[in-house]
């Protein structure tokens, strides 16, 4: 086994509403399809699929064909994966399975997006409890609660008021985060 | 937490090669191409890519459509499942992302054949060596040798002569090995 692989610090980051930017394209495409423009202020604190006045709105797109392959970027994201990499073993972990016509289409987003991931580095699961990382950045609590891990929870409208989870609010304070996790280990 | 969940033992099991009958399928495409029926002990011993006299059909064929979806069951393996999941958290994991293609195939494979897996216990992944589980039963040292848990190796031809694992032939072993397992336990 390779000895300095095996040291590395691993960290797991989920992709939609970590380093894809769903709550964006959910009110696009809700002004889209009914012309209404939904104040973001308005989702705050609500679950994504109840944050909409319709409620069946979100849960439509995400079964949509091309909703996945069309997501825009949250900033920050790819030039803070490229930075990460160089210290720590980096996977791209999303709950895919829940929509299998995204699994293709999340494939091809991230080699357009993060063609410096390797394929081998990139996880579609159910549930992440089975994430082996040493970390995991994410939004949900459904996979913060149960990482084996250190949870890292990245701020969305719908996460606004949780509050027993480390909280990292943008990819800048992400990498200030393991920037003095690197340097405390130096 | 559920704590009764969270102190199941959890197994991962790998698709090609311990669910999927590939090894068949290759033979069986390799003839459909060629007309030509590769006896089964002149792969003993062999990488997968280089066992067949032309030594592209292997790669070509996993990066067919329909390949995936079509391939047939190891014998014993859908009722073994069935029976582990008693006990057990068993995880179906796959290395799947190196075909992007047949993400979609692979999941339709396991709702024909594994509508009793939910999506929550599937992964499609490239390194195994993220997945945090007690167990791995796969065939393929790559993902057995890198693997933090207990590795369990299954026969197949082109494995036969490793030894550095413990080795499970079939899944009546399989079935064996853990009911041991479990009884010690009790």
């Amino acid at each position: 086994m390779d000895e300095n692989k095996s040291r590395r610090i691993s960290i797991a980051v989920d992709m939609d509403g970590v380093l894809a930017d769903t709550e964006t394209h959910f009110i696009s495409y809700y002004e889209g399809e009914t012309g209404v423009r939904v104040d973001r202020n308005t989702l705050l604190g609500l679950p994504e699929n109840l944050a909409f006045p319709d409620k069946t709105a979100v849960r439509r797109y995400v079964n949509t064909a091309g909703f996945f392959r069309t997501l825009p970027l949250i900033p920050g994201g790819q030039q803070a994966i490229q930075t990460l990499m160089r210290d720590f073993d980096v996977y791209i972990v999303s709950a895919a399975m829940e929509f299998p016509l995204s699994l293709y289409e999340k494939k091809l987003w991230m080699e357009e997006h993060f063609p410096f991931v390797s394929w081998k580095n990139i996880v579609f699961c159910g549930d992440k409890s089975i994430i082996g990382t040493d970390y995991l950045i994410d939004d949900h609590l459904k996979n913060l609660d149960y990482f084996r891990g250190k949870p890292l929870l990245f701020t969305a409208s719908h996460n606004i008021h949780v509050n027993h989870h480390h909280r990292l609010n943008n990819w800048s304070e992400i990498l200030l985060y393991f920037e003095n996790l690197r340097n405390s280990g130096d």
